[in-house]
C-alpha cells in the first residue's frame, strides 16, 4: 500500500506540473511532461508507438471504415477536435500560450485512479483567464471558466510519470447536489433534460 | 506486429461495441462492457481498484488539498461533470437511453494506440439522434451532433478489452482544413480566437 500511495503522490505531482507549466506559458516544461516516442517502457507484445510509425499520418485522411493507430500522444482542449502526435499536441499548448495574458487553474475534485505502469487522472479546472492587454495599456478583462479534465499518464523505463492524453471540456450542465447560486441556465444537450 | 495488429483490432471491436450498446439501449452489455474492479490483471506495485476500495466515495467529499483515488472507471458526457464508479457510470448512461427515443453513432477518426495493458482510443462521434415522440405520435425531432470522444481500454486477466475511461466533449471550433459549409459559426472559448 506504501508504494501505491507513493504512486498516486506522483502522478499527482506530475498532473500539477502540467497545469503549472502552462500557467507559466513554459512551453519546454511542458514539452518534457508528454510521453515520447518509444519511452513509454514495456509493450512487448503491444502496438507501441515504433510500431506504428508507418500509419502516423492516418489522422489527416478519411478512415470511415478502419482505424488508424497513431504514435502515441493526443489532446482535447474545450470544444477542439483531437490533436494526434507531440506536434500537433504541443502547436497547441503554444497557440494557446501565445493567446492567452494570464491564467491561473485551481484544482478541484482531483481523482487518481493507478493500474500498472498507466493512471487516469480526473479533475475539475477552475480556471480564472485573462485576454491581451487593452489598447489603453491596461490590463485584458479576467473571466472565469468551469472545465473538466481526464488526464492519463504513463511511466516511462526512469520512473517517471508522462503525459499520455489530455481531454478537457467545458461543463454546460450543473448537478443536482451543488449550489445553483452562480445564476448559470442549464444546457440542454440534444440529450433530453436530464437532470444529474 | 501481428500481435499488436490483432490488439488494435480487438479494442476497436470493443470501443464499436461501447456505441452499438448505446444505440441500442442494451445497458445490461453495456455494464459487460466497462471495467470491474479487480478485473484489471496485473499491478502489484500500484494502486489498483482492489486497493482503494476504502475511498471510493470521495468523489462526493470536496477535495481541494489533495488528491483522492478512486476505484476505477470514470465518465464526462458532453457537458456534464466528472461521473466516477461503475454505480454513477451506468446510472448516466441509464439516464441518457431512458430521455433518448434513437440515437445513432458513425465514428471517423478512430486512432487507437496500445501500451501494454493500456488501450489509449480517440474518435469523432458523429451522432444522429431523435428526442421522445410528440404528442399526437408522429417521431420526435433528429438532431446531428459532432462529439470528440477519448476512450481508455484496460486488458483483463482473459484477454478482454473493459473501458476504464470515456470522456466525450462538443467540438466547437472548426479545423481551417475542412469544409465549412454547414454555416457554423466558429466559437470563441476565451482562449483568444485560434484558428487551427
Amino acid at each position: 500500500m506504501s508504494s501505491a500511495r507513493t504512486d498516486i503522490e506522483a502522478v499527482e505531482a506530475a498532473n500539477t506540473a502540467l497545469y503549472e507549466a502552462v500557467e507559466r506559458g513554459d512551453l519546454e516544461a511542458l514539452s518534457a511532461l508528454w510521453l515520447e516516442e518509444g519511452e513509454a517502457g514495456e509493450s512487448p507484445a503491444a502496438a507501441g508507438p515504433t510500431d506504428t510509425a508507418d500509419t502516423t499520418d492516418t489522422a489527416d485522411t478519411e478512415s470511415t471504415d478502419g482505424a488508424g493507430s497513431h504514435g502515441g500522444v493526443s489532446v482535447v482542449h474545450p470544444g477542439w477536435p483531437v490533436l494526434t502526435g507531440r506536434g500537433e499536441v504541443l502547436h497547441s499548448y503554444a497557440l494557446i500560450m501565445a493567446n492567452t495574458e494570464y491564467v491561473q487553474f485551481f484544482l478541484t475534485d482531483t481523482e487518481i485512479s493507478v493500474l500498472g505502469d498507466t493512471a487516469l487522472v480526473s479533475c475539475t479546472e477552475n480556471i480564472l483567464s485573462g485576454g491581451p492587454a487593452e489598447e489603453d495599456g491596461s490590463a485584458g478583462p479576467l473571466v472565469g471558466g468551469l472545465v473538466v479534465a481526464t488526464n492519463v499518464f504513463r511511466r516511462t523505463g526512469e520512473n517517471e510519470w508522462k503525459l499520455w492524453s489530455h481531454h478537457g471540456s467545458p461543463v454546460l450542465v450543473e448537478r443536482d447536489d451543488e449550489d445553483d447560486e452562480d445564476g448559470e441556465d442549464e444546457t440542454d444537450l440534444g440529450q433530453g433534460d436530464i437532470d444529474i
